[in-house]
């Protein structure tokens, strides 16, 4: 019989993936250009010519066997070197090639994690507002997703909530710094604390509650903004890196798990990374993406427009009086909506042809998510007609 | 706490990669060319130039969005569209893209089909021998995987134990042909009585009972040999398909689910392959990856070595006393070996740097698995070894 799971999944359509539906048709009503479509987070830079370049060389130049042939089962030793001395440099943490893990991106990276750290029934902490998708990344694995309401003052980490939500069957608290949806990152306080709670927690419940720290954002931090590398404060980080957004190759599929060496059986679990994947299916992301990315780990593509964009829709949204947090990185701004249902707010929005996305699903109603990873010259546009939205409805 | 289930796995070293990385040090010490190495199924010829000559032509035409970005979730629709078209023109199963899901490989198409027919404790089905990544492949959903013994008089199906292994708990039956270890086609007589066991078996339980058919060896199949399209016998036929062999391209990690139309709900079966990505983190296989077969679905590498490779060996093998069943196709030939014991076989035939796999983990002990996708000059000079191996031990 079909699985039921499944099959009842279908009707839960994803409120971004409709609104990013009626923006595009829309657009064929309007032009697209006329449709100032906030919703999807779909990187809108080019690749860096450099991965390209990589790729034609590689055609030209691997054998067969290296280039299509069978990458190994934890991905490619010289792929998982680089990245392994490209974290050193940047971030100091010993890593070497046996704490590397290659995915086909984060999602695949999470999908390891949460596998590695519990089973069935256990519980994954994460914090208000969150990725939606973090719902079937945890919650099929067997292990249940908890969330913690929102500090809805700064988006950094709402400590006491958090505290009274641990026990004895938490075993993994999942961040995403830089945020989606809220565009903030955790400072360097946010994270220390965070670390002295989990030291404590493994303690007393006496087994490591480990800490995923999910980055595919890294690389979009804007100017002055403490950005700090998660790993170098808690031992037991599993960190999950795409390259989706900094090289903005998200259909490549590409990218890691790294452990912290100084987390207890860290080579092991990296092997158990291997074990995990025969079971889901998932194998090694594709072996040429691997040696072009490998080649391209210091490089990203041309991100300076995100926090262009960032700027005006913070100071035109200040301005009309939204209360609105400044982000400190990736292409997302999390305001609050100019009423309580954010959902009634959004669709007023879509008369001016203004979409944004209402919070709910991200478990901060009242809110809304703008994905400004679009062109400055549209976001300049979107202002104005965000003025006409708001004067002539609130 | 790490997850035992995958801690456990770390001490069951598979049999095939142990003897392959002995082959490999072996030949450190007397030249890989003097070492008869049998063990792995990496395919050795070389990938097709017109696949190449694809991704360059696509990365210089393409633009960076419809290359790198991200692709539809259950895969770019002309490619699915291109591969329906492709596989009703071949085998007259009138596939449209709806019927469709890209996959990274065929590992990746029954991670899928596994979850989308069964729920934890549910049976499936398989015949010895059987590829023993079968095992995580079906037991890590939930599943549960049960052995029919072997036909060892021609490898078809054992039609009595099968039979009498189905219950009200069996949801689908897993085949492979042409089948990895023994080198078979399953027969048009044997794919239609498993049919007709199908139909009447699903009729007595009052469900279908699903036959997901991995066809990754679909186009190596030799002269004159009756290899029939699965999906045309049964109508509730999941088809798991990997252009690995027949590209050469395993490292690529590319192929897909294909539901027969006729198939109740086939096209709800597709859009919930969607939603079964989003708890294992698979997603689609790479964009680039996915455009490039697309342009190469008529084309295989050049496959002939594996027949000729296959003859050589079958010639040898039953003048040297073997019971072997001949293979109508892949890279794989199975006899049994020379005493009760195919392990004390196989470990005297490396006094000779003879190395073949002995079955035990395929379901099917005191035979052994030669992988001969290797050099034809090699599989000759081979031959001496073994001749010299059978005479001073048996």
């Amino acid at each position: 019989m079909l699985s039921q799971k499944y099959l009842d999944m279908l009707s839960g359509k994803s409120v971004i993936r409709e609104l990013s539906e009626y923006a595009v048709a829309r657009g064929k009503e309007i032009g697209y250009e006329n449709v100032f479509d906030y919703t999807l987070g779909n990187p809108s830079v080019p690749v860096p010519d450099s991965y390209n370049d990589s790729l034609i060389r590689l055609i030209g130049s691997k054998s067969a066997m290296d280039l299509h042939g069978y990458s190994q089962s934890l991905g490619i030793r010289e792929v998982r070197e680089a990245v392994a001395n490209s974290l050193k440099k940047r971030f100091g943490v010993d890593y070497t090639l046996n704490h590397i893990f290659m995915t086909s991106g984060a999602a695949g990276a999470i999908a390891h994690a949460i596998r590695l750290v519990t089973v069935p029934g256990d519980e994954v902490i994460t914090f208000a507002p969150y990725f939606p998708e973090y719902n079937p990344y945890v919650n099929h694995t067997g292990a249940v997703l908890k969330i913690v309401p929102p500090n809805t003052e700064d988006f950094q980490i709402n400590f006491d909530a958090f505290e009274s939500m641990i026990n004895e069957k938490t075993m993994a608290v999942l961040i995403n710094t830089p945020n989606n949806p809220s565009g903030i990152v955790y400072s360097t306080k946010t994270i220390k604390r965070l670390a002295e709670v989990l030291t404590q927690k493994s303690k007393q419940y006496g087994h490591i509650i480990y800490l995923i720290s999910d980055e595919p954002y890294r690389e979009i931090v804007f100017e002055g903004v403490d950005a700090p590398y998660v790993a170098k404060f808690y031992d037991a980080t599993i960190t999950c890196y795409s390259f989706s957004k900094s090289l903005s190759v998200p259909g490549d599929r590409i990218g890691y798990v790294a452990i912290n060496p100084a987390c207890p059986d860290a080579e092991t679990m990296i092997v158990m990374c291997g074990q995990i994947s025969r079971g889901i299916g998932h194998n090694c992301p594709s072996a040429i993406i691997q040696w072009a990315v490998s080649e391209n780990l210091d490089v990203t593509a041309d991100l300076s427009v995100y926090e262009k964009n960032m700027n005006i829709l913070y100071d035109a949204l200040t301005d009309l009086g939204f209360r609105v947090v400044k982000p400190g990185g990736t292409f997302y701004i999390f305001p609050k909506a100019l009423e309580d249902d954010a959902v009634a707010f959004c669709n007023k929005g879509k008369e001016y042809d203004f979409i944004g996305v209402p919070a709910n699903s991200f478990g901060c109603p009242g809110y809304f998510r703008l994905a400004y990873c679009i062109e400055t010259e549209k976001v300049i546009r979107s202002v104005e007609a965000l003025k006409r939205f708001v004067k002539e409805k609130y």
